[in-house]
């Protein structure tokens, strides 16, 4: 039999092999923070419903399944309908499969047993679904703990497990949420690994995209370009969001690429790209984005705004250490930016009266990033005992407002974009009208926008950028014209 | 003010532009078909409700928006979240679109009023969602008619309409279904363009990977290289169905590919490959199987299971026209397919027993084909006053038992298969074990299986077949040794 120590995922050759012991460390964490919390009864067992297929509309199509990522962390199940246990006090844990009828073999493969779970899972049990509450009874489960929360970027709630039986039970729906979202806000040496393998792909995809981008293409055909990279090449199946392939004032929509705006435009020569794209690598995200024209050669319009972001972006990476607040950062990539563009010629007057005045968010309307995890926008944003959500436009679309410890992960993305709705605000602001250079403004309407985001980990001494894209004006164009 | 017949959907250069005429001629055909039948009231309206997002879990990432269909036959609108109204004395229609806060164009992009989305889908009127049971009244609707159906191939029912201010009006939810269900089983001349360009498409990203696989290869690689063909080349973000790429053992498990079986074996020497996959464009379908050898040369074992499979195909395909029933079809596959077996040395006995045992559904325990549209297994297949689902494996395993009419679209996919699991039965089975060879049969197991899958048009006088792949062995052969 194997041992622990060999079981993986991977997709073959050149992908990353994923130790199950991810897993089974996650679970410890878990144990171990609720038993250090004094409210968590004795023998609780935690319950955790996987992920199930989704139908489009009533037809007999899904949409490719995807595990729930609470699920996902607690056990790398890539199957549907499962169920997961933890017994807290012994740190046991137990998957429940789907039994599924002997036709099932015919149309979906072999059906396998038990045993074949659990040693591809590497969990200390592996039962039926049907068996819970018996298995649940002899665990002797004084309470059983499910999964009740808000998400606080999309305001949706968990759905909390529910199983035949379930009404013998003793149930807690508070205790778990917060200290398993609080486990995932600060990743272990084994997930870093994974995200640093989804990093790797999505920026061999961008590049590949830069070297294939010509004006003339749609952009949807670059979209295309790194949906194949990332899976040819990366086993990536998943994208963490869908792409974002804006192109000349495209750049300035936030969301562009969505069905109602399917990255649709026809690329011009002059315009830049904002390229939005991150593959996903069993669960795992990444988010990159590259700017750049089109046509590989810089403007020298486009080297001002393009040069103002990259050095908010700079001067964050060498801002980034524990015990430094989120929105500090969000603070110093907008002065950065707002200096660069007063050098430029876009603003005028005093940069402190500009942050005071929030000029910042006319240009860059979100927020500097976010935590990235198994979701793009990973959990643990604004949880209980941490900073709450700032009101101020700008800042008060940051997805988190915390202090930053080691393990945690997160996109740094300033960007700055020419939006004719907020510029024409500003414009008729008296306190914000004064800084903007009227002219030089509006010379710069249907620009679109640049933005530049990595990912980076929070280490013990400061910072380790897991992105590697050229980054430099000279890098680009040199990647840009070594074209195939 | 641009006319009707410039208004159309299109990816640019190089797709197809399909026009809005053809929703427009859809909804006049539903306002025909219901003015047809006695019991539908004066002053009646049709009422859809189009789709919406599907969020993954409770997070803020979004299954990639794909439009429902029914709403996507009447209309033909890409984005999600609007409403439509048919009057059906008048035949005159009505689009209501979400009305957006401002701050949604700072993310989503310019928010365009009524005015655009009339011009865009050349429909009669267009108004805001909230304004529904207003114009209803305005309209004078003394019935309101909804939709609420089964379908027949994964058992879901619709999701009937719901909006505010729906409590003033009577309601009808029973007319609806089989009208506009009919009225998709007919494909215009319109649709059968787009049908065959999302086939010429998908033919072509067959011929794509036929060329680049190779010994060695991931199954998921050959799923990526379809995957950006149809997409970079065609325009087509969806496929109609999960891929299947199965190659050597997993070709015969009928839905290979899903989330539990990925398409991650590795493709060996000697596999034959059994790849299923279909681009959709502009939400119509194509489902096409393509199944030849790993290495571009057959075997002679190969050769027997292939060309058995070929005749069948070509058999129904010869037969196909208006009045001919589907379950014939199916019965003429199975009968030229046990033929062929025989001559190759699998079976033994008179084929008219075998037909009578039924022994066929051994070796293709699925349907020869069913109706494909707007979704791959379209509706329609099981619609009252018509042949109802027959009892006998395989053949109830049909999606439609239905007699054919000019203007139908189905698949024509017979296949043959080494299931180790129905090979056992059959052997243990008195009836049947005295058809098979016992050693020649054994020495297939672990073949795989092959199945070649059409899309075809039933024409007034026989059939047209919209798929253009390499079919005989030799234009396999000759394919894939022109590889790049
Ligand atoms: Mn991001
Ligand atoms: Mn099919």
């Amino acid at each position: 039999s194997r041992s622990t120590m060999s079981r993986h995922f991977s997709l073959g050759e050149g992908t990353l092999q994923v130790p199950m012991d991810l897993f089974a460390l996650n679970r410890n964490r878990l144990c171990k923070s609720l038993k250090d919390l004094p409210k968590t009864p004795k023998n609780s067992v935690v319950i955790l419903q996987g992920g199930q297929g989704v139908p489009r509309y009533c037809t007999d199509v899904e949409y490719l399944f995807r595990q729930e990522s609470f699920f996902h962390w607690a056990f790398g199940v890539i199957e549907p309908d499962f169920y997961g246990a933890i017994e807290v006090d012994s740190e046991t844990s137990h998957l429940f499969i789907p039994k599924y009828p002997e036709a099932y073999a015919v149309w979906m493969g072999k059906i396998f047993d038990c045993e074949h779970y659990k040693q591809k899972y590497g969990v200390d049990h592996v039962h039926y679904v049907e068996e819970m509450a018996m298995i649940l009874e002899n665990a002797k489960a004084e309470m059983v703990l499910t999964l009740k929360g808000m998400n606080t970027d999309s305001n949706l709630w968990t759905r909390e497990a529910v199983f035949e039986g379930m009404s013998k039970f003793k149930i807690d729906n508070e205790l778990l949420h917060p200290v398993i979202v609080e486990c995932r806000v600060i990743k272990t040496p084994m997930e870093l690994d994974v995200l640093r393998y989804a990093n790797k792909i999505s920026s061999a995809a961008h590049v590949a995209v830069m070297k294939a981008v010509r004006p003339g293409m749609k952009e949807y055909q670059c979209e295309s370009v790194f949906l194949h990279h990332a899976y040819f090449h990366g086993g990536c199946r998943h994208v963490s969001y869908t792409c974002i392939c804006g192109s000349g004032e495209n750049g300035s929509i936030l969301h562009y690429g969505h069905a109602g705006a399917p990255n649709d435009k026809t690329i011009r020569d002059g315009d830049m790209c904002l390229f939005d794209m991150g593959a996903e690598y069993y669960c795992f995200a990444s988010d990159i984005t590259c700017s750049f024209p089109a046509n590989g050669k810089f403007t020298k319009r486009q080297k001002g705004i393009y040069n103002a972001v990259l050095e908010a972006s700079r001067a964050v990476i060498a801002g980034i250490k524990p015990g430094v607040s989120w929105i500090d950062m969000h603070l110093l990539a907008n002065r950065v930016m707002l200096v660069n563009l007063k050098e430029h010629g876009l603003l005028q007057g005093d940069v402190d009266d500009m942050m005071k005045a929030n000029l910042a968010a006319t240009f860059q309307p979100h927020g500097l990033g976010h935590f990235m995890g198994l979701d793009v926008h990973d959990v643990g944003g604004y949880l209980e005992g941490h900073p709450a959500r700032p009101e101020k436009a700008g800042l008060k679309s940051l997805r988190t407002a915390r202090v930053l410890q080691p393990g945690m992960v997160l996109t740094v993305e300033p960007g700055c974009y020419f939006i004719d709705k907020l510029l024409d605000q500003a414009l008729e602001d008296p306190e914000l009208s004064k800084f903007l250079v009227r002219g030089a403004i509006d010379e710069h309407r249907g620009f679109g926008g640049v933005r530049i985001e990595d990912d980076i980990v929070v280490t013990e001494t400061g910072v380790e950028v897991m992105t590697e894209v050229p980054r430099s004006i000279d890098e680009i164009e040199a990647v840009m014209s070594a074209k195939n």
